[in-house]
């Protein structure tokens, strides 16, 4: 299969067989499909949600073709601190792109990106992100891209465990994935990432299909290689910024149904939570608040750094959202944990 | 269920009964999945492929979450003439239009809808038609465009069979959908019509889902209603034409994946169908063509009415790709018929 390369095959291999040698995650009432949850409000309410969903008797019940449940990535599939793993990307292409294009080097933010200087990189705004992102992914082919992109996974690091990115997934998540799954729902991620960028690598890392991946979009040019073969290109030009108002937007986009739940852990994913829950019928909010600096990090409304703002708590508290607190909900965090 | 009401109902009903009537549409050898379909090398390429595909010991296999199969709407899987059902839809939605936004009555294409010009309104380019879709479409929630959808195809009528549009399905389509889907393909609809309309009435008539439905696409604007209830209102911004190019520029937007079969009836299908057909390993690219004055219509190279231009049957010629007659290829059109 064209989407796996061998790190990746490598990590749902081990995952695997981390799933048949630990307890079963079949989605059997016997059988804890969330073994890497401690008991507590979290982990029931997920399941609480799925057995009222599924159940035909019950007054809750959702017809299998509308159990749709949305996944933010960044800080909610795997781990987004320092820095969004896509954004390492983007900044190590930005010296080859103004090469190419020698009148960004004055420009910003990339003129930013160039200095070097780490911290005035990490204030840089989502726009400007948005920028950075669609002008480093244009002008090659689909089909390059996603090379590129695997190329990159393969050996890229995080600073922080020297682990490929991709084993950077966590564990309960994984879990919560599969069980939804298990439970009919189609899975979606709906990531303020670029869409092309995390379609790479959802499959094999979450089981998440390329169809079934919602995010920043830009556009593709369709043409013809000097062979004749059709191509199709991706341009400099934004379609779709998913963030924010865009989470919901991007969900009719490319779902066309309201979600059953929809979890998330920024200000990101708050107008995404809020019209999940506006639909009728047992609906599922959840934020997962990063709180754990010993095993992952901790920011958030008590840190007062990061993106889970004091605003977003308050709405969570107001809303009846379920806060999933990292330190104390999650038993295990990644899947490489003993 | 939201998306159902009276009519589509009674439609989907009469379809079950039909298929529990007739010959069992299972993909199972010993039966035959598209009774309507008379012998000949368009039916043989559909079965031939399907069984390449779907056999684990052949080359040709296709792992199954690789299966995708995409098809045009209108003149593939239903009547397109005299005119697309939902440009019938927009021209009567035009005086309300312009009752509200005075300055259109004097810009083009509204200028020539109002004038009730038969001839001059069938000349309107796709351009053209796309810009009312998009003017008739905006300024409306989301849940208030699909009610209106759902009330207007409730009471029109086609003009020729005086039955309502969504009766006007290819029943030997409709077969080829299904037997996609028992061999395990995802159907997605690619059409030049837009997303929002189509996904009003796609799972009931053609049992695919809102989330599988790729077409002409608008952007919508995240908002509050007064009560606080959060909103996606319908914008007059085109994101996305899917006709021509467009077409496999929106499979990469929405789906993420190459197709491995692609059905078509005019110029719009071209590209969708050279995108399917570069793609490594089997590969089915078949057009509909109307020879059919009698059942149908009769439109196309040999008539040079219409968009199955001489050019697109010389690549189809060329290309190896499979032209279906209706005339010859379906032993049944509609559903009603005995």
């Amino acid at each position: 299969m064209k989407r796996c390369f061998g790190h990746l095959l490598i990590a749902l291999i081990a995952i695997s067989v981390l799933s048949l040698a630990g307890p079963s995650l079949a989605a059997d009432d016997k059988q804890d499909p969330l073994p890497s949850w401690n008991p507590g409000a979290a982990k029931q309410a997920i399941l609480d949600f799925l057995r009222a969903t599924t159940d035909k008797q019950g007054l809750k019940y959702v017809p299998p073709e509308q159990r749709i449940a949305t996944f933010d990535q960044d800080g909610t599939l795997w781990v987004e601190h320092p820095m969004y793993t896509q954004i390492v990307f983007c900044l190590e292409r930005v010296p080859t792109l103004v090469k190419e294009k020698t009148e960004l080097k004055d420009e910003e933010p990339f003129k930013t990106v160039l200095t070097g200087d780490k911290e005035a990189i990490a204030k840089l705004s989502i726009d400007n992100l948005v920028k950075i992102l669609v002008a480093t992914h244009s002008g090659m082919t689909i089909d390059e891209f996603e090379a590129e992109v695997n190329r990159w996974l393969a050996k890229a690091r995080h600073p922080r465990w020297n682990k490929p990115y991709t084993e950077l997934a966590y564990q309960p998540m994984l879990e919560v994935l599969r069980a939804f799954r298990a439970a009919g729902y189609k899975t979606f991620i709906v990531t303020g990432g670029g869409q092309d960028f995390v379609r790479v690598y959802a499959e094999a890392i979450y089981g998440v299909p390329p169809e079934q991946v919602v995010g920043t979009m830009a556009a593709t040019t369709y043409g013809y290689a000097k062979d004749g073969r059709p191509t199709l290109t991706k341009d400099a030009k934004l379609l779709h910024n998913d963030n924010f108002a865009g989470k919901p937007e991007g969900i009719h986009l490319l779902i066309g149904r309201r979600p059953f739940a929809a979890f998330g852990n920024s200000t990101g994913d708050q107008q995404m939570l809020e019209y999940t829950q506006a639909g009728s019928g047992a609906r599922l909010m959840m934020l997962v608040h990063h709180d754990d600096a010993v095993r992952e990090y901790a920011y958030g409304p008590d840190t007062h750094i990061g993106t889970f703002s004091d605003a977003l708590m308050d709405e969570a508290r107001s809303r009846s959202w379920t806060v999933i607190s990292m330190k104390n909900d999650w038993r295990r965090v990644f899947a490489f944990e003993k």
